[in-house]
């Protein structure tokens, strides 16, 4: 399977696209779109709106000020005339626009305090090239007016280019961006790694999964950051910056239930459909999903050995998508859980099952990932973990 | 209506797409592809592929040079570690990269005669937010592994971007491309002239229109046509290069019949309609294509107007569509005719109808529409004209 023709989320408008099931209101989003608006979107897609407003302050404190200090210290010490932007895995979704709209934002407060005119912000909207880039152009011109309108007069002109392409790859030209902005799209690696026979019965890293299958998921890991933090390097002008924030784990283990649960519930579905004949055990055998779910010190170790950049940042946050007790009744808050879960959840793995299991077999999936999601997460408790780390190239 | 959110092809692969309707084969693209890659690819569209080949050196011979002389200034002039071009208006078609595909060629030659390591390519695509960027960029792996192949080892990498909107306005940085290209977009206005009231039974300036309405289309053309030079003067380098054709006419009366008569033909369908009571009056009466096709003389003189560029060169150039007599007799090489010109101005128009009387009645006018042509082009000699300017910024 060819990860940059497949992976992407389901496209354009309707109910089981991305844009409709990656937010669960409209609302919430402006607080957490730094945590939404990427390819693996599921952590926060799934938490219903009111745990999300409940969990809102905590996590714009743990990154907001991350995003806005590396913004911040670009600015100051480049004053370019033209800003160039790159959000990388922008996805096509209610809020691909937000987290660029956030950054251009803080740039014009500063401008203005300093006194400094105006930069021009030239912005690159980055997506595999499946990705449905025509929602997102098809929204600009509306965007562009509320942006220009936002920042008053003097502001600079927001020019708006999409970048089709993996970012594992070359995508701007050497020295052209002055930040990188990436957040849930760097736990997608490039392919699914080789050496994965071993794997049967899971789709991903799984407490039963041989040490081998863990070794070729990690050392698929190393090679794509390694070469997107090398592209990055080439494509960032010295003193430039980028954040990145990956779903990943705390915990050194990386089958961790922390990272790897959402996958096995998943797997779980595919299995009883194996075992009542449904699916082949052959094709099930052979379906794992490219993601690794890296631990801090793992991003850590790859930025150093690269040694293109300095570190500013390595934080960690936690989002926690069952763990209400104290707040809500665990059955209330997730009463429509399973519809919910697995409606998004759909989104973000539809097109990868389909590419392997043929779509005949959709609708049965998820009909019981639901029925799974549902009878767990009213009993377990569950956080998700996000990796931020703030970088400058160096000069 | 407005025309930045109407104005694009028919979108997809399908039957009635843009793709599948543009160029009649693609063999003979290769060679036409300067003259067929744009929002207004009517003329050549319409060409049997056989007629195509019998008028493809003539047309290679009057613009592909004027393309080649011009990128090839602007590489030895300039030098640059990375070359940004733009081609605007590049529609969604078999062609749309195959101008930009030729540039690179040019520059990847001279570069290795003049010894010198190679620039990286920056491609920018634009069209308006309505255009299908996803089918191009879902071309995009393959066509980026074709180049790097047909280059070989030691060229620059082809970064390929796709920035949405209207050349009407601004689109990219201060100074930051190199070349501009544009072919068959730039007779699209940004919008229906204001005060073509008096303009009954035309949909487009004809022999019928009166003064004040020729007089609003032109006034129209000159504030869009005078915008975009302005917009490209700021974007470009200085010793930066561009070259535009234009759908346009040789002749100063600006309802000429080398220009108008395709539409004309429409509104005779559209005519027709109404008088069987199909379509209301007062809907045919406010319906006008936003287009403008200008003659070399009202092309000159808005860059002298500007300031902003000097000419280097201004070619006219004409593609016959009906007047092969000499070489085939005209009722076997229109056979198909009203079929295949209709199917290939559906392509153009349907989206500008749509908008303004709503599908219900788009069958029936295109099949009036395809037996009006069949009856005239079996009769008629026409010929489409385009203007070929090509322009450097000064210092």
């Amino acid at each position: 399977m060819e990860v940059v023709q497949v992976l992407h989320m389901n496209g354009g408008i309707g109910e089981t696209s991305y844009a409709n099931n990656s937010l669960v209101q409209a609302h919430a989003l402006a607080a957490w779109g730094p945590f939404c608006n990427s390819l693996g979107a599921l952590p926060i897609s799934i938490l219903p709106a009111h745990i999300l407003e409940a969990e809102r302050q905590k996590v714009i404190s743990l990154t907001k000020p991350i995003t806005e200090e590396a913004i911040t210290n670009v600015y100051c010490s480049n004053l370019p005339r033209s800003l160039a932007i790159a959000d990388l895995g922008c996805s096509s979704g209610p809020n691909t626009l937000f987290v660029v709209s956030e950054l251009i934002k803080v740039v014009d407060k500063l401008r203005t305090k300093l006194g400094h005119d105006s930069p021009e912000y030239q912005v690159f909207l980055n997506d595999l090239p499946g990705n449905d880039f025509n929602t997102i152009f098809k929204s600009l011109p509306n965007f562009q007016k509320k942006m220009s309108y936002q920042l008053g007069p003097g502001a600079g002109p927001c020019l708006f280019s999409g970048t089709p392409g993996s970012f594992y790859g070359r995508l701007f030209p050497s020295k052209s961006l002055h930040f990188v902005h990436s957040s849930y799209s760097l736990q997608w690696l490039s392919q699914v790694p080789e050496g994965l026979a071993n794997n049967k019965g899971n789709i991903y890293m799984a407490s039963t999964s041989p040490p081998s299958v863990l070794r070729a998921y990690y050392e698929q890991f190393q090679r794509d950051f390694s070469m997107f933090l090398k592209c990055r390097a080439e494509e960032l002008v010295a003193g430039g910056g980028m954040v990145l924030t990956i779903l990943g784990r705390r915990n050194e283990d990386p089958s961790s239930k922390e990272c790897c649960y959402i996958w096995e519930l998943m797997a779980m579905a595919l299995n009883d459909m194996v075992s009542e004949g449904l699916i082949e055990e052959e094709k099930m055998d052979s379906f794992n999903i490219p993601q690794y779910t890296p631990s801090p010190s793992e991003v850590k170790f790859e930025v150093l050995k690269g040694g293109h950049f300095s570190i500013d940042r390595l934080e960690v946050s936690a989002v926690k998508w069952n763990d209400y007790d104290n707040e809500f009744s665990p059955s209330d808050a997730f009463s429509d859980d399973g519809y919910s879960v697995a409606k998004c959840m759909r989104a973000v793995a539809e097109p990868l099952l389909v590419s392997h299991f043929g779509d005949a077999i959709i609708e049965e999936v998820f009909r019981r990932y639901r029925e799974i999601i549902a009878d767990r997460i009213s009993k377990e408790k569950t956080q998700f973990i996000n990796v931020t780390i703030s970088v400058t190239k160096r000069g």
